[in-house]
């Protein structure tokens, strides 16, 4: 067991290499030639103007100013003092909750530490079980586990002090998550209420529509709305299948992305026309003129696209069995989002439409029973993931030994009988299987949940971050816990009784106190400040501005600040909520590393969203009854825990004083539930009938159908649209380019001067793909 | 063990007393002085007229034509007669749709039964386990037990077979479920489209109405509605907190049948006017002259009853904050029904009205928090009476011991010390105390529902039935299979390991299947015939008869044909579906009797539901997700056990072939869910415009504010209203007689004719007030 000088080691190597990151950070982000990784979202805001296009040649790449060196922490202060109302303004609701997130975790955890620190450490100090047992046996213990419960000899009337403390911890928790929901709930509906007209208030997602040997899924929408909203209905999109078409438009930038390249080789060296090969990777094959062959590549993909194109919008079978249904008014929208249409449930399956950006196309046409079928699949698919994926990881590190390679290629034996290399594969290879397993992870997990057929972006994201969140707890949380995989715990689980597993493992809590206290140390801290540098945007923006980039508006598609990754992001926080609450009873001294992790991760996170990501949706903070529900589940565990640390304790009489704390707050959550979950799922109509009276009154002669006709058309449509060797110019999309509806129009009332009012928000998803490099 | 010839005595006996009752029943049926006992609902319809009116003198009390004994089992044939669609008009969708899980019980177990006997009979018969076993030791085995899963040796090969029936039993069960799923789902709706206007269309409830400093909750309404749903608002109803009015108006009535069987006794003997004592049951106090203080008596409560009635009308602090709120069209009140309207998920919380004779009024009031305070509560309540019911029983039985009384009641001592006496009460006291309990149970179950604030009957049946099968299946099912009390089981399994606690119910099913079928005989078999000979009604009748009636109505009143009591009934049939499905791979001798309950069961409910019981509401087989819930739940049970009873018998490796079986049945249960049922809870919209739409052609001008104006009035207001010696005519109330929309509009079409008309339906519960005795 560690002692107090062990963790200061590590504390100490690791506040030093935050310390590092922080301080190369800081001096990365001064040089200008950085400026668009480590500055993206005010560019793409047109807030700020590239220093590389003005002053002398060296200052363009340096930074000489060396006041500025001095003052090299500055940006943390920079990042709190803008107040949260101009934070919604400037990287939207989404951005901003999350944020509290971490807030949360300081609020709840610093009265707790607070407390526990007052009352528990004293409590658990003035023992000596464990002095008197390292007196009469081998057992060594350390301070730390002297301010622990471990401490406290069995059966003694002290463990009361950690039964109150228990409740108080559970009040106060449920307090501030309640204060908080509360506060949330309310952002969102201010946020909803403040918000300009946007497409989605307006349009219902219609699934499942029947299929019809008269009528043509337009028509049978059309016709069916008409009948049963005959005053609220006003206009429909349906949905193509443009699947096939989407690969070939990436397949066709991907391409010109080549062309570029070739281009910019030729213009450099003149004299040289660049070749390549045809064949795999350009490794063999017939030799051709690059530019030539590219050129050619693309215009025949053109033709493809245009081909598909047409054959997408006159075949009556590329058309999904579902549609995007518009209304006059909001509350009509309101209305046929939350009610049922036709008597056979699995049919006409209506809900709110997500942003145009936020939908996930693909998935729109999946019929009802597949549905059902999908998320069994899942289901258990999750399950074995979660419980056997050791299996074929170890399957992968016994190939990846020197036996296993030499016996799988012979011819390589003399190379890794080498000693260095020996040693290499020795060394890294198992544990670097691991790793890419767990780096890939959330892309598996991501997979799963289009799988299961959800059909925006966002709620893609939640699905993967509570899977993320329970394969934590279950690898993680009690892997590092009980030795051994998941899957033999879960065989040691069934085989034990039900009162049993909470003890194994309360039992085991106090004793792996360090391990988490260099785990947060490591992931919390370091880690943390290592997501500030930015290291992989910052290398990837680097090699493409010098192969790619020709003009400002490539440079713009060079940086790419990416988003907050609510899908990895949260689960993480939510594994410091977890450690919080089962050790704050247990070993309080946990408590002060977790609240530095949660400051850090405040100011450093804050400096991103405001510097550096920028959200593909907007949500309006529909995510938070998931981190609620989480924290409320990390509560539960650690109650569960405890009262196995007290059984075996011989504290058993506190059994019936414990067992109540669950049960409360299982009914807390329920209670929260009914009171404030409706909030982030339902439109309410007194609020979808004050706006529509309120846009009556201001703009009487509004044509919203204009507005509405093309807010939900396939991104990619959009895209092929605007190019210009596109010559086919079908006048179904023809008044598209009119009207981009997919911006939030909250942000365009920024107070900030925007170089073109249009262009001020960030390029939306279909915008993206506009902004294609030409060729 | 039993042996088969145990189970012959036993069945004998069983079925001799259920031919007894039977024949009583066949007997007593035929007197015309119990016509009113046996064929109530027929009088309630005016169909039959009373064969006591007609005829000689002993020919109206005594069956003389006996030619009508011989037929003496024609009832049989009579009930099975009446096609489907006209015992809906007849009794309503729900008696219908509750005698099909009866016919659900022989599709599901005929086929199961057939498959059983034709392959696991043989082969577990064609073992010598038992066999063996009795030789070489003292263990004795019946033949019952060699047709059971016990024959068959550990490890043996032969579990297969048992593992495949499983699957088929399973897919079978579930194939039907879904059938009867499908079917019943079709009978609601189509009964919902066949209906005649019905106030419960057009009005949603609304609850938890904010209180307003400057509007009256009525006005508050009225504002909200008119704003949010301003195409659509048609009228609203206070509700009225009318509890004291409505207890002084059942005290008046119980006064008035004391008034009537005084004055009855009087006119018999004219000679004497009776008379009473005033004091505690009239045993003491001042000797006054009955009828007078009775009519005194009557008016002083008259008069509290108007002065109540001014008072709640008068008081803004007598209207609950709760209202019904009626549209112009089915489909306002649909939307208005499945939405939200408030910001505040809490206030305005609106769901369909229940029918009006549905309501129970009482629960309206309930705040939000309040509610899932008050679930918290039933649900712990709950808890320690299935666990711990066994507690106060044993004290209570304890003190019904001798030495119990003896100790507490010193002067009985010579009584009880009686040898007669003292066995009645060592051997029945206790177990009257068991009995008592068992019989209260139902009660307390609905006094939980009560409290928990559901607010209309049908909804307090379903759920105090699902807590009733709850407890059934604690301390019946596990009860007797596994000895001792639900707490001390409940001890047992959390100290047992979770794979542990199927393998302790699972190996001791095979050895409780002779006490079950025993139980099948007395509960099912004889039980079900005391069922029709109606033992209680026939009792009450001739006692009311003799002491109270008067006159034609009177007698109306005193035949009290009851309902079919959901939250009793079903969970009953339920725990059949249980033993059946569990026992149907073990010991498929079970099977045949479980087959005989349900057909005999069939006939006897079906013959009660057209000449008997009157419900009181219609719900429109909204019980019927229910249902097919708790079938499944039985499934995965049997399910269960069957893996923990393979596992003792080394057939270990049979464990993930089983484990598919439940995660395929939840999965199944979930599909079913979404499939179908949407169909019991939510109104369609596509279906309230095609009624709306139809109504609006054929009455364009039909006044639809006066049908629905009084149509949610509190019962007691209809009922005081009525009475002639109410002096006040509250114009308020004053149209309330032109319309009584409390009856079933559906049951107007009946083809046979009756007398009056506008009284055709059963009395609804306002009516039933109504028709009080006059003084």
């Amino acid at each position: 067991m560690a002692t107090l000088g062990d963790i200061g080691v590590s504390a100490a190597i690791n506040i030093l290499s935050a310390f590092i990151f922080l301080l190369a950070f800081a001096f990365l982000r001064l040089q200008p030639f950085n400026d668009r990784v480590y500055f993206p979202k005010w560019y793409l805001r047109n807030l700020r103007t590239d220093p590389t296009t003005s002053g002398t040649f060296v200052s363009k790449f340096v930074n000489l100013d060396f006041r500025s060196y001095i003052r090299f922490l500055n940006w943390m202060p920079d990042a709190l003092k803008m107040p949260e109302p101009a934070l919604i303004e400037h990287a939207g609701l989404d951005s901003a909750v999350y944020l509290r997130i971490y807030l949360l975790g300081i609020k709840i955890f610093v009265p707790i530490a607070l407390l526990a620190w007052s009352i528990l450490v004293p409590v658990n100090w003035t023992n000596s079980t464990l002095e008197d047992a390292t007196k009469f046996s081998n057992v060594t213990a350390s301070n730390i586990d002297k301010l622990s419960i471990s401490n406290i000899p069995t059966g003694s009337q002290r463990f009361w002090s950690h039964i109150l403390m228990a409740y108080a911890f559970t009040f106060w928790t449920c307090y501030v998550l309640m204060k908080e929901y509360e506060t949330v709930a309310l952002m969102r509906l201010q946020f909803l209420a403040s918000e300009k007209r946007r497409p989605d208030q307006f349009t219902v997602l219609v699934r499942n529509v029947p299929s019809d040997p008269d009528e043509s899924t337009s028509e049978l929408v059309e016709h069916f709305f008409l009948v049963n909203h005959p005053d609220h209905y006003l206009t429909h999109q349906v949905v193509y299948d443009a699947n096939k078409l989407d690969k070939l438009v990436k397949k066709k930038k991907k391409l010109q992305n080549w062309l570029v390249y070739y281009q910019n080789k030729y213009a450099r060296k003149s004299s040289q026309r660049p070749f390549m090969k045809t064949g795999f990777l350009g490794l063999w094959g017939k030799k051709v003129d690059a530019i030539d062959h590219h050129v050619s590549e693309v215009e025949k993909l053109s033709k493809e696209i245009a081909a598909e194109r047409e054959r997408i919008t006159n075949s009556p079978k590329s058309i999904m069995p579902a549609a995007f249904v518009s209304f006059k008014t909001r509350w009509g929208a309101a209305v046929c989002a939350q009610t049922q249409q036709s008597k056979n449930p699995t049919i006409w399956l209506t809900e709110w439409a997500p942003e145009p950006r936020d939908v996930y196309w693909p998935n729109l046409a999946i019929p009802y029973v597949s549905l059902t079928v999908r998320r069994l699949i899942v289901a258990v698919a999750f399950f074995f993931l979660t419980f056997f994926f050791m299996i074929p990881i170890a399957f992968v590190q016994s190939l990846a030994t020197i036996e296993g390679i030499e016996k799988a290629a012979p011819f390589l034996k003399s190379v890794i009988e080498m000693s260095f290399i020996k040693s290499v594969i020795q060394g890294f290879l198992p544990g670097i299987a691991l790793k890419l397993f767990l780096i890939f992870l959330p892309a598996i997990l991501m997979i799963m949940s289009k799988f299961e057929g959800f059909n925006s972006l966002s709620s893609l994201e939640r699905r993967s971050a509570s899977r993320y969140y329970l394969f934590n707890f279950v690898n993680v949380f009690l892997g590092s816990i009980i030795a051994g995989s998941a899957f033999e715990q879960l065989g040691s689980f069934i085989h034990q009784s039900a009162n049993e597993i909470p003890k194994t493992i309360g039992v085991a809590i106090p004793m792996r106190a360090t391990f988490f206290i260099t785990y947060i140390m490591v992931d919390g801290w370091a880690g943390i400040a290592g997501e500030i540098l930015m290291l992989k945007p910052l290398i990837m923006y680097h090699l493409k501005n010098f192969f790619l980039v020709k003009t400002e508006k490539d440079r713009e598609e060079a940086m790419d600040p990416g988003s907050l990754g609510f899908n990895t992001g949260e689960p993480r926080i939510q594994f410091y909520f977890l450690l919080g609450l089962v050790y704050a009873t247990v070993t309080p001294i946990i408590l002060p590393f977790i609240i530095i992790f949660f400051s850090l991760a405040y100011v450093v996170f804050r400096h991103q969203i405001i510097n550096v990501y920028n959200q593909e949706y907007e949500s309006a903070a529909a995510f938070w009854p998931d981190v609620h529900g989480r924290v409320i589940s990390a509560l539960v565990i650690s109650q569960v825990l405890l009262m196995g640390l007290m059984s075996t304790k011989e504290a058993a009489q506190s059994t019936p004083f414990l067992i109540a704390l669950p049960i409360l707050t299982i009914w807390f959550s329920r209670f929260c539930k009914g009171r404030y979950e409706a909030a982030f799922v339902i439109y309410p109509l007194q609020e979808a009938m004050m706006k529509d009276t309120l846009e009556r009154a201001k703009e009487p002669n509004l044509n919203l159908k204009g507005y509405l006709q093309n807010a939900y058309i396939h991104p990619v449509f959009k895209a092929s649209e605007d190019e210009e060797d596109d010559e086919i110019n079908d006048e179904k999309w023809e008044n598209e380019s009119v009207i981009v509806p997919t911006k939030r129009q909250s942000r365009r009332n920024t107070p900030a001067p925007s170089k073109i009012s249009g262009a001020s928000s960030p390029p939306s998803l279909p915008e993206a793909v506009q902004e294609l490099p030409q060729p």
